[in-house]
């Protein structure tokens, strides 16, 4: 039986499994890819990333560390979580079954896709999912924001800062009327496209336009990095039935990342804290381990305890 | 007047300076020094640090990036906070006094000290304020650790998974009742001093042992490395009667890094969050930042808005 599983390799995931090895837990990573979203960086025509992107250094020396101890991680899919006698099991797609005492949850989100052709093909490529980490590079740039909620407002308020152009395309009317709102349709610098819906991305090397429709209405957006803000889907099927989640799927969990299930924590994008940086996540994966290692000092042993013997 | 005031400037308080001016805000960092806690490092003969210490990589270049950007920052003590029409009024010692519509606390807490001869000379030269950094440098190596409340008896478990021989040194008989006391009088590689004193600290280059006292009979205790672990003071009294503090003093905080005053958000050690890790206050500064942001863009501005003009 392990002492603690931890669930995705992404920056949270690598480091509360770094910091529970540390600890000198017996210490189990269950991950389908190791470096998660950091794997994934928007590329585009003539911009240095180092200015904007952090945390990296931290996630590829995490990264490094476990791929080194490999005895301290399984490459696979969890399919199912269940209560166990002293803790739970977990199931992974290839069939193998793991017990451990406590186990933290750190599976992220995707983010809600166009699906629409040219999407794929550019994706991190002049189009991404989140304009919070890239804004800073877009000055007097034009960009596109797809999304009709708070976190699209939100980015194209933020864009509307630096760039020389930011288009809206809401598909609905959405939160148009909020402060926020309002604020954007009085904006110079930025154009909103309302109840227009996305066809396709097109492009050369990198994606260049986006191709919108409102009734007979086409249009063709030409922009320097398109940013599609229709939301995150929490991945967090695994602890379905066991804990608590909010509306939008995201796990709940207080100061010290414990979840409404004992012994099981949870850190980063799948759960309900606030915002999706990798620094931010680096240190819920640090709470959480911690957290998980003071609950597992407070279990229950065998007395008298020996050097060595304190799990 | 400033949108964003930053007071403090170690691992949160420089990252939510980063942060803020990646934002585009108009910020201004009021701080003694810049580093925090960083700039304190234990000493010890043999030891190689980059096993443990994670963050300073990162704390480093906000450092840098912030010495470059030198109209940013004001290197000063903070005397008192005020509500001013719009927001807050800062003053600092030497007089001036700064306006802003956000403030950011980060001034972090202080390690109860033994106040014994020799401590100071020894300060991170073998003695030191939190095992749990650097508990993992201990294997086989005897240990020292004074105090007799939950965060000494954490140190003394978790230093008792690895070193040779762990001595509390306990004043009083605080929490040894509780059941992880109980472990650490049952287990074979710790000693328990109830009732002693702290009388010095003894050593070369580097602290060596601790002498201690109960009544008549004085020992000296030999050890690699010396914990003293009394508790934290947070550096929180600049908000006193504007934001809530736990009976501790440390400033109580939302999942948002929002205290209870609007406008006045709270981040790192000063806060009731978890855990005094570097990572962690990293991230937590990254979220204080990005809440004050959310919270700037949500203040009321005149409308029409132009480009350049959205804050």
């Amino acid at each position: 039986m392990f002492d603690l599983i931890i669930i995705g390799g992404g920056p949270a995931g690598l480091t509360a499994t770094v910091y529970a090895l540390r600890k000198r837990l017996n210490v189990l990573l269950i991950t389908k890819d190791l470096g998660g979203k950091t794997n994934f960086r928007l590329q585009l025509p003539d911009v240095e990333h180092h200015l904007v992107i952090n945390g990296e250094e931290v996630v590829n020396r995490f990264v490094n560390e476990i791929e080194y101890l490999d005895f301290s991680r399984v490459m696979d899919k969890v399919e199912k979580i269940q209560k166990a006698p002293g803790g739970h099991s977990v199931r992974v797609k290839s069939g193998t079954e793991y017990l451990a005492k406590a186990l933290v949850i750190a599976t992220g989100a995707n983010a809600r896709r166009l699906n629409v052709p040219g999407e794929k093909e550019y994706m991190m490529r002049g189009l991404c999912y989140s304009a919070v980490s890239y804004a800073p590079l877009f000055i007097e740039r034009n960009t596109a924001v797809v999304g009709d909620a708070g976190l699209a407002l939100r980015s194209a308020a933020e864009l509307a800062q630096i760039a020389k152009r930011v288009t809206l395309v809401a598909p609905t009317h959405g939160e148009l009327d909020s402060a926020l709102g309002k604020r954007l349709l009085a904006s110079s610098n930025v154009v909103v496209l309302e109840g227009y819906q996305v066809q396709r991305v097109n492009g050369d090397d990198y994606a260049r336009s986006l191709v919108v429709k409102k009734n007979g209405d086409t249009r063709e957006i030409a922009a320097d990095a398109i940013f599609v803000e229709l939301g995150l889907d929490a991945n967090s099927d695994v602890v379905g039935g066991l804990a608590e989640r909010d509306l939008e799927g995201r796990i709940k969990i207080d100061a010290r990342n414990r979840t409404s299930a004992p012994g099981i924590f949870a850190a980063g994008d799948v759960t309900d804290a606030f915002a999706e940086q990798v620094l931010i996540s680096i240190g819920e994966g640090a709470k959480a381990a911690l957290s998980a290692y003071e609950y597992l000092l407070g279990q229950p042993v065998e007395e008298p305890v020996a050097a060595g013997e304190w799990r």
